[in-house]
C-alpha cells in the first residue's frame, strides 16, 4: 500500500498546476470582457484558443485518454495519474479543462469514439476532437421524463434502407449552443421492443444535418454557460444518416452510456474536488484578511469549524476517489461500478456543501462554482437514483 | 392559546391566495417575454403595472404595513394577519409581493419612512411609495468588508453648512437598477469616533443627485434579476444633499438599521414559506405524474421521506413564524429580537434545503427560488452571525 | 390566533415545574440510593410514594387525562393546559411524571380503560390505577419480527367457551418487572384470517394469571431502568381469563392501538421538550463555570453555536406539539394523526441530536436521558415507518 | 500509488478475522455467563485467558506494536499492515483486541513504556503486560475540570528525596477496577509555573501503594464495562512512590501524552471500522429475513440508502485512517498529527450514525456498540476542541 503519486505524475501535476494558477484563472477575467462584447456568442473565444496552443505546447494535453499513446493520440497516463492533473484544472472550471482539451463533454465523447468508433468514425470525428478543431456534444436528456430510467426515451432512431431517421426532442444538450460543436451523439431507441437495456442505439449526427434545430439556450441553475456552449434544447424532425453513423450495433446504447460514464463521472469527480480546494483557498485569504468583531474571521470559531469540515471531507472523498481510479486501472471499470456510484454521489454532494458555506464567508463570487458543481447532481440521473442502486447493490446476499 | 386564524384574515388570505395562483402566476410568462424584449430594461415592466392595478382594485395593497390605516395608508393589520397573505404572495417569489405594492426593499423602506420620517420626508417620499408611483433602495452593504459589522461602514456622510455630503462605494443596492427607484437610504458614518452604535446615519439620496453614480449591475447567484431592479454597485462621489434629507437625527443609523430589520426579516421568512410550499406542490404534482422503475416518483421511498420532512419542516418552523410575528404584535419587535433571529437563520435554511431536494426531483426549474432563497442567507449578514449572536444571548446567565 | 396559555394554566405550571424542582430532581440522589441498596428490587420505591403522596395532596394528580374530572377522576385539562406540565416533569424522567402519575405506560392503559373498559374492568382496574395503588404494563412488541407492522403479531388469543386462552411471548414490556404491575394489556390476535387491520384484540391479564411467566429483564440502551419497573420479556403460556376481560370487542386491537398511541406520543414528546431544556440548563450552567484556553466554554463560539441551534430547535419543535394538542383538543385524535406523526418523528430525534451535542459538553451525566429519549424513535415503530407513512399522505392528491 | 495490501498482510488478516468469527464472537456469550454469575467481579474472566492462549498459539498477539520485533517483543507491523487486523478485532469489540492482548488501554501503556521506559521499569511493567500477565490504566482524566485543557490538571505529584508524592483525584480510569491492573500510569503537575506544556509529568504508580483507594466504578453510556474492568474514580492521598518510577523526565508529561495520544486514536479508528462494519453485515442479514409491508426490510427505499450512505462512509474514512497509518510509518506520528486529527473526529461520529440508524433497524442489540463508540467522541478532549485545533491550522497563513 502506498499514498503517493509517482514522480512524473508529480511533475506532471506541478506544471499543469502552474499552467492553471498562471494561465487559465488569469484568462477568466479575459474571458468575461470577450463575453460581454459579444452577448450572442456562444464559442470561438479567442483565449481560449491561445490557452490551448500554450498547453499543447507544454504538453499539457488530451491527458485524460488512456491507453497507448501511440494508438489514441493522448498521453496515455492511467486514471490514478491524471487524477491531480484534472483537480488541477477544476481550480478553473471554465478555462482549466478546455485548456487542455479535457472538457466535458467532448472529453467522453472522444472516449466513445475511441473505444467503439469504426475507423472511418475515427478519421471523421475522433482526429478532429482531438485537436480541438471542432467540439462536440451529447444528446441524451429529453423533457418531461425521468431520464434516470433508459426505458423512457422517447427519441426514436429507425433504419429506413441505408439510413437512420432520427426524431425526438432533447434538452440540457451541453456545449450544442457553440457553433463549434460540429458533431452530437444521439441516444435514441432502435427497438422499443426489445429487452430493457436492448432498445437504445447511439448515432452521430452532423450538426448540419438537415432537420436539426437548434431550438433555444437553457440555463443551469440561472447560468447560460456561454463559455463552453451552454445547454441546448434540440430537435430532430427526421434527421437522416447514413447508416455507417451508428456506434457499434443497434442495442448497444446502454452498454456505450454506461462505458461513457464511469470516466465521465470519475473526472467530474477529480475536478470537483480542485473546485473545493480553490474555494477554500480563497476562504483561507479572506479569512486572515478580514475583520469582525475585534477579530480576523480566521480567528472566529465557527470559521475554524468549517476550515477544519472542509479539509476532513476533501482529504477522505480524494482518497476514495484515487482508489476509484487505481480499481478502473487495475481491474476495469465495468467492477470499479459501485466505488464509481460512491464517488458520483459523495464528491459533488460535499463539494456543494463546502461551496455552500464557503458562500457564506466570501459571499457570492463563488456562485458559479456552486452552479456548476449543484448541476453534477442532477445530471447523470439524481443522486437519489444512484443510492437506491448503491443500495440494493450493498444489501444483495 | 388559540392557532386558528380569524375570520377576516382567512378570508383576505384566501383572496390574496387567489390572486396569485389566478393572476401573478401565470403572469410570469408575459414578464419572461417583456424581460426577452428589451433585454437592457430594468424595470416599469407593463405586465407589474397591469397586476398592481387589479390588486389594489380587490383591496390587496399594502397590507404589509401595521398601524392606523388613516395615519398609515396601509391596512392596518397586524404582523399575524398578514403572515399567511405574505405567504401567499411567496408562491411567486417574482410577482406576487410586488403586485400587493409589498415587496422588498420598498417595504423596508416605507416603514422606516413612516416610523422615523418627518412630515415632508412623508410627503415627497412615502406616498409616491405606497402609491407605487416609485420605487427605492436600500444602500448598506460596501465592497470588501464584513459588512455584518456595522462599524466596518465606510461611506461617509459629512455635514457641511445647510447640507450633507456622502462619499463612498455600496454595492448589492438591490432594485436600484430600475430607474423608478427614485430615492436611495444611504447608510454612512457621521461620526467615525462616537460611541460603536452611534456612528452611522441614514439619508435620504434622490437618485438624480449629482454625483451619484451607478456602476453596474451585479448578479445575485447567477440571476440579473432584472424583474425587480437588479442588484447594483453605486458610487456616491461628493453627493449634496440639504441636511432635512438626514432620518432622524446623526447617529441614529444603526437604531433605525435595527427597527427595519425585524419587519423585513420576518417578511423574508413568511414569504419564504409559501415559495417552498410552491415547491412541495410541483414536486407532488410531478411525484405522481412521473413514472420511473416501475412505478410513479411518489411511490418510491426516498421521494416519500422527503415529502415528509419538508412537511415537518414547515409545519415546525411557520409556527415559530407565527409566534413571533405575534411577540410582535403584543410585545414589540424590540423584544422579540431573539425569536426574529431564530426566524432568520431556520427559515431560508430549511426553506433552501426544501427546495434543493426538490430540485433533485424537478429539476432546474426551481433554481431561481433557490438562488432568492440562498440571498437571504448572507443578505443582512451571514447566518453565522446571527447564531452566534443568539448563543451568546442565550447562554447569559 | 394567541400564544400565550390561560392564566390558570399558567399557574399550574409553575406549580408543577416547582414541585418538579424542590422535590423530584433532589429525590433522584435519594432514589438512586435505595436502588444501591435493593439490587434485585424493581419497583415499590418508598421516595416514589412520598413524591406522590405530596403531589397529590398539591392537586398535581392525573392531569394528563381530559374530559370531565366528575366522570374520569382525572383533572379535566385540555392537551394544550396539559403540555407545559408534561413538559415541567420531563426535567426529571426517572421522578416527574411518576410523582405525579402521569408516567407511561400507566397513562396509556389508563385512557384505555377509560375509553374502551366496560363499568367492571373501570372497578377492577382503572381506579386503582388512578390511585397509583396498582401499576400496569402494555404486551405489544414480539421478538423476531419487524412490530411495526401489526399483521407480524404471534400472540393469540383463542375462545374458549367463556375463557379467552393467550398464548405467545414478548417482550420490552416496560414496567412488567415491577410486582406492583398487577395488570398487562396484552394485544395478539383472534382472528388472523381477518381484514388486515382486524385481526387484533386486546385483552387484560392479571399479572398473578396462571401462565403469565416473567422471564428475564431486558435493558434499553444499557439502562435496566428499575425505578419504573424495567423491560421485561414475557411468555404467555396458555394463560386463560374470563371472557369478560377483553377490552372492547374482538377485532378492536388495532383501533384501540391507534387510539392509544396518539395521546401517549405527544405525551412522550410533551416530556421530552422539558427534558431537553433540563439539559440546555445544565450546559448553560456549566459553560459559564468552565474554562477552557482562556476563556470561559460559554465564550467558544462553538458552544455558542450549539446553544443557538439547540434554542431553535426547541422553540420551533414546542409550537408544533402545541398545536397537536389543540387539534386534539378542537378536531379530535383522529384528525391530528399527521401532526402526531410528525413530531412524533420530529420531536425526539431533535431531543436526541439536542443532548448528543450536550454530552459533549457536560459528559456522560446526560447518558441516562439520552438513552431514555434514544429508545423513543423504536418504541412504536422506528421513525423511519412514520416518515414513510406521513410522506405517503403528504403525496396523495 | 497502490491501494492494495501486502501478501502477508493479507493473510495475517485473514486469519485474524477467522479467529474474530470462530473464536472471539462466539465466546461473547460464555463472557456474559461468567459476568452473570460473578457479579461483584471486574475482571480476570476465564474465556479471556483461553482467547489470549489460542490466539497466541496463533501468532496474533501483541500485533499493534510497531518496531523491531527482536526489540519490543512485538511482531514488527507497520501502522498500514496493523490496519485490517485491528479492524477484524473490532468486529467484537468486548474481546476482539483483548484476545490478542491489543486491547486499550494496555496498547498505549505498552507503547509508552517502549518508547520512553528506563530498561528497569520495561522488566518491572512493560514485560509482563507484553505477556498478558497483568494488565495496567491511564489516569489522566478529572472531575469538574474542562481535561482537554492539560493546563487544568490538578494532581500534583511532588517530589520529596528520593521519592515522588502524588496527590489528586482521578475517574473515567479505564480498566482500573480490575484488580489485574497492577499499574498506573499517572498524569499529574511538577511544576505549575511552567510553560504551559512543560508543567505536567507522568509517573507510574503500583496499584498497591499506600495511598491508592479506588473510589468507586462510573458508568459509561449506561455500561460498567465489567469485561474489560470498567472505569474507575481514583483516589491519589500522598501517594509515595520511588523517583526512578517517572517516566522520561519531570515535564515531559504533555509529550509523552500526545506521542501516546497518535496511535491509541488510530487504533480505535480502526476497530470501529470493524464495528461499523458488523453492524452493516447485521441489518444487512435482518433486512433480507424480516418482512414488512409486504417486501423485505432489504427491498425498501430508506434501508437502501441507509445501507449505501453507510458504505460510502466507511469506504472514505477507512482510505482516510490508511493514509493516516502510512504517513505515520513514513514520515512519523508528529507529521502525521493532522490526519490523526481528522480520523480521531470524522471515524467515530460516522461509526456513531451508522450505528444510530443501525439501531432503528436492528434495535437494542447494538447498544452496547453505540456506547463504547459514542465514548470515543469525548474520550481525550470532545470534538469540538480537535475541530477547532484543525481548523486552525488550515487556516493558518
Amino acid at each position: 500500500m502506498d499514498f503517493a503519486h509517482d514522480g512524473a505524475t508529480l511533475a506532471l501535476t506541478e506544471r499543469a498546476f502552474a499552467f492553471v494558477r498562471e494561465h487559465a484563472l488569469p484568462a477568466e477575467r479575459v474571458l468575461d470582457e470577450q463575453l460581454a462584447a459579444h452577448p450572442e456568442q456562444w464559442g470561438d473565444w479567442p483565449i481560449v484558443k491561445q490557452l490551448q496552443e500554450r498547453a499543447r505546447e507544454q504538453g499539457l494535453w488530451n491527458l485524460f485518454l488512456p491507453g497507448d499513446p501511440e494508438v489514441t493520440g493522448g498521453a496515455g497516463l492511467t486514471n490514478v495519474q491524471y487524477a491531480p492533473i484534472a483537480e488541477a484544472t477544476g481550480w478553473s472550471p471554465r478555462l482549466g479543462p478546455v485548456a487542455f482539451n479535457c472538457a466535458a463533454p467532448d472529453t467522453g465523447n472522444m472516449e466513445v469514439l475511441n473505444d467503439f468508433g469504426t475507423p472511418a468514425q475515427k478519421d471523421q470525428w475522433l482526429r478532429p476532437l482531438l485537436n480541438a478543431q471542432i467540439r462536440s456534444a451529447f444528446c441524451m436528456t429529453e423533457p418531461a421524463v425521468a431520464s434516470s430510467d433508459a426505458t423512457n426515451i422517447g427519441t426514436r432512431i429507425g433504419r429506413d434502407g441505408d439510413h437512420y431517421v432520427i426524431s425526438g426532442r432533447k434538452w440540457w444538450s451541453t456545449g450544442a449552443m457553440n457553433p463549434e460543436a460540429a458533431v452530437f451523439i444521439v441516444m435514441g431507441k432502435t427497438d422499443p421492443d426489445a429487452e430493457r437495456h436492448r432498445q437504445q442505439s447511439m448515432i452521430l449526427v452532423p450538426r448540419d444535418a438537415p432537420g436539426v434545430e437548434i431550438v433555444r439556450p437553457l440555463t443551469v441553475f440561472g447560468y447560460a454557460d456561454r463559455d463552453h456552449g451552454g445547454h441546448a434544447e434540440i430537435v430532430f424532425d427526421d434527421v437522416r444518416v447514413p447508416a455507417d453513423h451508428l456506434i457499434a450495433g443497434e442495442g448497444d446504447g446502454f452498454a456505450i452510456a454506461q462505458a461513457r460514464l464511469g470516466p465521465g463521472r470519475i473526472h467530474h469527480c477529480m475536478r470537483s474536488l480542485g473546485t473545493a480546494e480553490h474555494a477554500v483557498a480563497l476562504v483561507k485569504e479572506r479569512a486572515n484578511e478580514r475583520h469582525a468583531f475585534g477579530r480576523t474571521l480566521a480567528e472566529h470559531g465557527v470559521v475554524r469549524e468549517w476550515a477544519a469540515e472542509s479539509r476532513i471531507q476533501l482529504e477522505a472523498l480524494r482518497l476514495l476517489v484515487l482508489k476509484t481510479a487505481w480499481l478502473m486501472d487495475t481491474v476495469g471499470n465495468r467492477r470499479a461500478m459501485t466505488e464509481i456510484q460512491a464517488i458520483k454521489i459523495a464528491v459533488p454532494r460535499a463539494v456543494q456543501q463546502i461551496l455552500d458555506r464557503a458562500i457564506q464567508l466570501h459571499g457570492g463570487a463563488l456562485a458559479e462554482m456552486f452552479a456548476g458543481i449543484r448541476s453534477l447532481r442532477i445530471a447523470d440521473g439524481p443522486d437519489e437514483v444512484h443510492l437506491a442502486s448503491l443500495g440494493r447493490a450493498e444489501l444483495r446476499e
